[in-house]
């Protein structure tokens, strides 16, 4: 079928080629004139596509997907269709669809997984719409999923797919953080003579075999004791908007706040509390005492 | 080769069959006289097996596997094996081997993954000992792991095969932990249709592929709300026993004990913290300011 | 001083009784006609204040405080001042206060602690706004506030006050967490002949000494056991918003949102996260093998 | 009383001063010639002694202690009593308990809290061991405590003492992270002007009015930034012995264990967890798509 798709960065542009290798009739446009575009703006973008329209936005969450929406809503017509398929909040995704509810403006939330392997092993998707929009688009989440039958669902109304997509990755935070601990428990050991041996092993016939596992094995068989890669790590919103939400539900996530504190202590964000256990153990002779 | 087999419980049952079936000669004995054995007492199994003899322990860790291991060293011969496949803490596994060293039998401890699975897929093997009993042992090794490459390796020393088995599970935790909490989110969103359906849809594509995601897959097939499962687990020791070590070893692991403080508090392990926060609340006026 | 107090609850009814027996002119209002209270309307209440008046607003935080401060809006002049002492999220009071400006009606923030004791204790008194406001209402402010040079601060600007408070509160929940903790690893040691006297002895020499260690000695003496207490606690939002808050500055909390954890626990909130604990178990055989 | 005093390093020097300011006989030795003691070998100590002796130990735990509660054993006779007042497991007390039975020597487990304040508040003591010990050395105890009732308990038997101490510690670590973690939280806010004013201000009216609290306000006021201290942390073995045993008991203690973590990633020990996390995301793309 044939779509608009705005942003054509790593993400948007591997999704664009693959979608077009899959025979669907793709219009590209970024915001970058060096990029291999299209057109040269989103009125052309309007123009090129018949209604009603169908719209993929893949650029960076909030400001730029917030205005970007704002300004389709002032020239698609009624009955068209808007994808977002970045990280947005899912609130966010509430408030555009009633924004664009009035300009009778259809609104769907993708959240895609699969980064850069997308390409070749598929995008999971997971959709937030209504039932009749999901299967006007189907065509276009056909060809992005992985072959086979899983890795896309319509998870809910409006919002539901960027949710599922949170909870996607705040328990990939979780997963990453069980396998550190798991290797730093041995590298510390002083008992297990190659740790990257014990991990590879893990593949097969494991309660713990997953894809995560496969590229640790992976990455610690090019470099063994990971001495390349820097004790520090960002966390990029999804899995802490799942901890913060989870929290107002009333839901303990111990363990995926657990990674979250680590990626954010990584990053400098505890030296003011560990300040005040210094002061404090200066304050009552916690140097000389051992306290 | 020849193994002696002692515990022929639902693994070492199973994992006796599974030699068998690959041409070893297996001699099987177990405490219970109802069981399918092949000889009626420990003597009559050292007397059956050609020197140097290997013998495959597999009892319950603690008293079984102690005692044993005893009365192992006083029939067996200098150079014969024992290889402990229970759930041992590695550092019974280097006491065991102390004290075994004096008759001049060696020691291997190996941890195994699979549970019930096992027979099927094979056993993921993790062995601690020296390289020379490992190669003594390997067809044995070769015939339990999975079939290719991966499944097994030899940690390290006397100790190394339990303790990788023990990250192993400690992972496992938190990996466990990490599904619970994305679950938990989801169905008390109230935003997520089916939470079984998304979790299915992650099977492929995802960053979060495994086979426990598969398994919780499955399990969400038979029984979406889970209305059949209990809502508390029992912790069994080994994650437990990481956390410990790692603790002792100075390696925070808040996603591993997040997961063992998640299955203690549903045994009731926290009902006198909540009692204490009661009390203070009561004593403060909490029920009254909401504070 | 003259002062409107709005809500005559069991805070705002103990603050007015403290103020009044401090000489200053109270003029309280309830919606609740039962209450004893001098005015019956906002109309009357305003119309018995001076110019500039001043008027506290004691209600639950959200729907309440959030109609009467709109309420106010429209009956008060320019150059009144609005004071929040509820427990209101500190970016709904910057929001209170930018609705405000328009009609040059000024508004300041108070948390306040103390709960019951604090009618014979003191009030503390953490507060947002201007430095002006401040100085003008500080006689009502140092009459609240516990006797002595301590109680009492200017915190920052508008929403600094209940940001502050908030605070005080994740910390309280933190000690309230670590004291529960601690008396339940004695009491399950089988070690300790009587926690309680323990927790007594603490009170004097201790690094602990603290009011809530006090409370808590006080609890155990009238219930050795607690045995009259539940072992569930709700938490109450203000916690929970620090927690969120943190997260989103980058700031690991992982005691404080321990303390919530354990309360949500304490409630269900973890039980479908252990029914897929259980279910996982359930499908690779965990009952069986204890893995 | 008369009471040898082995060990006159900060604590025990400190201690030694305070009893013989009461009145006490003491004979101190320690094994540093430069030290001011009174005798210069543990026989000259015993020598000076009457029966039935008693003999306080205070040296570090682990290799010292043990070894000198060896020697003593054969020095001493029966009905003397042995009281180990310093950091030791209290594992060990019960092993040397039963080291010193067959001997008739008798054994006392003290935990002491003060550190460098205690010469001039008090020390609070925590006692392990038989009611009858207690009584015969409670003149020496009565002179160390708090002047006032609380600050000194007979815990239970042997271990109980340490055991007590053990658990205020963890006690105290929560505290002191949940105190750093509200301190970091409005430090990072930028509402909060003068953090160090607002925890002054807790001092007095508050739920967390604590000795701790006071002390971050000292703290606070000479280095409103806390710019002189390092955002490390040790810890120094208590906290984590009841981490552990708690983990032994099923008692979660999520927020001890939280300030663990702190203090052992301050120190490098997460490294190698982030590393992992950095090599995953390094694999799956992470650094290009913000996964």
């Amino acid at each position: 079928m044939q779509l608009g798709m705005i942003g054509l960065g790593r993400m948007g542009g591997n999704m664009a080629s693959r979608l077009k290798e899959c025979g669907h009739s793709i219009v590209g446009f970024d915001m970058n004139p060096q990029s291999v575009r299209d057109v040269d703006s989103l009125e052309a973008l309007v123009g090129a596509l018949n209604t009603p329209r169908a719209i993929w936005v893949m650029l960076p969450a909030g400001g730029p997907t917030d205005s970007t929406i704002k300004a389709l809503a002032a020239l698609l017509d009624k009955g068209d269709v808007i994808i977002d398929g970045g990280n947005t909040h899912y609130s966010d995704d509430i408030r555009h669809a009633k924004e664009l509810e009035p300009f009778g403006i259809h609104f769907m939330d993708v959240g895609v997984s699969g980064g850069v392997w997308g390409k070749e092993r598929g995008y999971a998707l997971m959709i937030g719409g209504s039932e009749e929009d999901y299967q006007h688009c189907l065509p276009i989440y056909e060809s992005l999923k992985p072959e086979g039958e899983d890795g896309l669902v319509l998870a809910g109304g409006v919002g539901a797919g960027h949710f599922a997509k949170m909870v996607h990755n705040g328990i990939e935070y979780a997963m990453m953080q069980g396998l550190g601990e798991g290797y730093a428990t041995m590298t510390h050991s002083g008992l297990i003579e190659n740790p990257g041996a014990v991990v590879a092993s893990w593949r097969h016939g494991t309660v713990i075999e997953s894809w995560l596992l496969d590229l640790l094995a992976r990455a610690l068989e090019k470099d063994p004791d990971l001495e390349s890669m820097p004790p520090v790590a960002d966390e990029s919103g999804e899995a802490r908007w799942m901890a913060q939400i989870a929290l107002e539900l009333g839901v303990p996530v111990p363990a995926t706040a657990a990674a979250l504190f680590a990626r954010q202590t990584s990053r400098g964000g505890s030296d003011d509390v560990l300040k005040v256990v210094s002061a404090l153990r200066a304050q009552f002779g916690g140097h000389v005492t051992k306290d």
